[in-house]
């Protein structure tokens, strides 16, 4: 309540709004406002006294700096995906909610410095278009990408299914403009690859979730685009077998692999029943498939040898049990349909219990293997949606509800029971509980029991020397302090 | 004289050290003190209480807590190569000096996880061949490896000679153990290629220059070792012909462009001259010259053909006036030696202006011709040895004395003059005034020139967030506050 009581009054908030940004662009009924309120799965439902749509750095910053100076919580916004609840306010309605839709443009592409310039509010596959219409590759690739920001994109540091060979989002950029907790510009929009003139900024704001800035622009690599891409659809015989052959794929092909994705039989089975058009690639189901694609430089032919090469190398040493070679690009946009169709499949069904871990790739076999047994003895009926970027040693580790049994029931029996157990497993291994998808306020309070009392304390010195009001997307990601 | 007189005498600050980490790994007198408080180009004498040689992070750790506790300076040191004045103490004799030499064991080789745990006294050539006796590459590459250490390439972010494939030395890493100012241990030697719990705290540590901790120990990356490599040693027709016959190469090769190094006339003179006895690669002297080294996971053979692909079309579209392709080891190693031993050419001659300095790839042709114009104006007989990273968009830009003129006059001369209208006009460009080197005490100042006071601020807010009574490193890096 005193929050509440301290901050100005809605109206008096409103007009500040839109004497920076314009009426236009304030968005203040609940109508108006529930987009932005209410995270992506549907389960955040938060207030704001207001969201704003600035069209450019300079009101983001006016904007900041009357929020800052009127002690007005803010929450920064991309296209609003976030599956840990990241990207909306809470539900005391003090917090102004600032998206960068409006900042959409493209600022420059130069293609001798491989580089693209952009505006926060661009969309990743604004940015992946603008990249190829310049015959360039902005790699970066993940579910959401018609609809995600790349401002988002750097405040999360968004992972997908080309790392392996390519990176996450924080190693596809860099510099970045952000607009601090009092309105400053910091702005470092330099496409240099070597720069060692003190402290790297820009790594503060990179998957801080926006809680130490607001991203407001940005200088990304581009890449060549590939000359060719080979990709099969392969049965292994266990996921140790995935890993010894993605071990083959890199010593066959040098950094060609450029996706190995695990692909479950629970996993499969949903997305084939969910697309329901769709022939499996293989002829026979089988326990355990990967997702191989290769992209190289060099001609078609030469990767179809090495991709060859590789599969051949598995059959001879036992670890594929058969495989399909996309034999066009529409065999190829089939196979990566079923892995990427996953996601909604499981969404459209009900009833999953999401882990996103990783663990180092020597120990993801034998922890898939592990998690899965922990988890069927205590309910053997759950259907082990289990994929992702084996690669990174990151899976999806996702139980669905038994058939015969109702989304809510299963969740509310296990859910918090399961993902405690895998994230411990995930933890014990020296892993990670959350790989790709962020803290948010989802996982938040788990970081005391994953995080050292150092690491907690450094993070919040972080943000108590850039925002000491904490004021920016406030009670997101830094758990209570330890004492 | 008033810091000097809050510090512990130095016989209590010895008899301290002694207590934690044993009498033989404490130097005291002058004589042994003496390599670990001059610089590498002995340009900085500089003075300490004591050279402390810990052998273990927990000691490390003790050492720190004592000089808080204290009020003691700490100066942290691997192998004692900079450039930039950045790992010897200051000329007070306040300082007690860390060295981590003893801390060299590789800790653990993981080849499924293509990682290598080492602590950071490990040198990069040590790192470099442990990697190799598992058939792994550890892609690094500077002239200094055989003695400078992990943990000083992590502090300094090193680039070198293979950036433009495998990134710099923060690229390399995936988790980091530090030493906080306090003693507190901030430990995550975890080998994660997708982690997103929160801020990535190991970015504050690398290329801090040692101001924010003590970095202790590393898991760097590995990658599988090359199939093949394939070298050539091109004359072309200018700088931009460089800049274009790299786009050929990217375009034609994807990621096999491992390096790019640019060549000028004189700095090939140079070393001609040093080395004696190594003929030049190619029958005419050029004006410019560029060392091309691809690396792929296929076979040689398809490489080679991708190198004559990359020269073919260079010399259709006149970028290439002659080329020289290694047709064996000896010769990719001949060219490379060329290369190499530029720095200590310059060195042994004496007299040269080094700036390092990069700018957007876009840039760095007309960058190399405007500023060597700029400079052949001021002193039409200078040499203009340019040479480096040119793939980058970095050269190490080192006008040298005239032939007939002696080395501290020309430095007396020109340096001042010559290094400020270099880096400003690097600045102008979008660019930095140290692409590799660092900043130490050598460009500290120049920073509030360079920098906006919001990234000056920024540095001085993270700095007095970790090390509030700036023990750590004390005058490296941070420019006076601007007020």
């Amino acid at each position: 309540m005193q929050a509440e009581a301290q901050a100005p009054n809605p109206e008096t908030t409103l007009r500040a709004m839109q004497a920076i940004v314009g009426e236009n662009a304030c968005l203040s009924g609940d109508a108006d406002m529930q987009p932005f309120v209410t995270d992506y799965r549907g389960i955040y439902h938060g207030k704001a006294q207001v969201v704003v749509l600035p069209a450019s750095t300079e009101e983001v910053s006016q904007v900041m700096q009357w929020c800052y100076a009127n002690h007005v919580p803010v929450v920064p916004q991309g296209g609003n995906t976030s599956l840990m609840g990241g990207a909306v306010p809470d539900g005391t309605g003090a917090a102004v909610v600032i998206n960068l839709r409006r900042m959409n443009r493209v600022l420059a592409i130069d293609t001798v410095n491989d580089t693209m310039t952009v505006q926060a509010g661009v969309t990743l596959s604004g940015a992946r278009t603008a990249a190829e219409a310049d015959q360039r590759l902005f790699p970066l690739r993940i579910g959401s990408e018609g609809s995600c920001q790349i401002g988002g994109n750097l405040s999360t540091n968004a992972g997908g299914t080309a790392v392996l060979r390519y990176g996450n989002m924080r190693d596809l950029v860099l510099g970045i403009e952000a607009v601090l907790p009092d309105g400053r510009i910091y702005s470092q929009l330099r496409g240099l690859r070597k720069d060692n003139t003190g402290y790297d900024l820009k790594h503060l704001f990179i998957g801080a979730e926006g809680t130490l800035g607001i991203i407001t622009g940005a200088v990304l690599k581009l890449m060549p685009q590939p000359r060719s891409t080979a990709v099969a659809f392969v049965a292994v015989q266990s996921p140790a077998a995935a890993v010894q052959l993605l071990g083959e794929a890199k010593r066959l092909s040098g950094q060609a692999v450029t996706a190995f994705e695990l692909i479950s039989r629970p996993a499969l089975e949903l997305v084939l029943e969910y697309l329901g058009n769709v022939p499996s690639p293989l002829p026979e189901m089988h326990d355990w498939m990967v997702l191989i694609e290769l992209t190289s430089g060099t001609d078609a032919e030469s990767l179809n040898a090495t991709l060859m090469e590789i599969l051949e190398s598995g059959f001879g040493q036992g670890l594929v049990l058969d495989a399909a070679v996309a034999a066009s690009l529409s065999d190829a946009q089939n196979f990566w349909r079923i892995r990427e169709e996953i996601s909604d499949a499981q969404t459209r069904t009900g009833g999953s219990i999401k882990c996103d871990v990783s663990v180092p790739l020597s120990r993801i076999a034998a922890f898939v293997e592990d998690a899965s047994a922990k988890v069927l003895a205590l309910e053997p009926a759950a259907r082990m949606v289990i994929y992702g970027h084996m690669g990174d040693g990151n899976v999806h580790f996702n139980p669905l509800r038994p058939r015969d049994q109702p989304a809510k029931e299963f969740l509310a029996q296990w859910y918090a029971r399961i993902s405690g157990l895998v994230d411990a497993m995930a933890h014990a291994e020296n892993g990670s509980i959350s790989a790709e998808h962020g803290i948010g306020v989802v996982k938040r309070d788990d970081l005391t029991q994953f995080k050292s009392s150092v690491e907690i304390e450094l993070m919040w010195q972080v943000k108590q020397a850039l925002d000491p009001r904490n004021l920016l997307n406030p009670g997101k990601v830094l758990p209570a302090r330890r004492r």
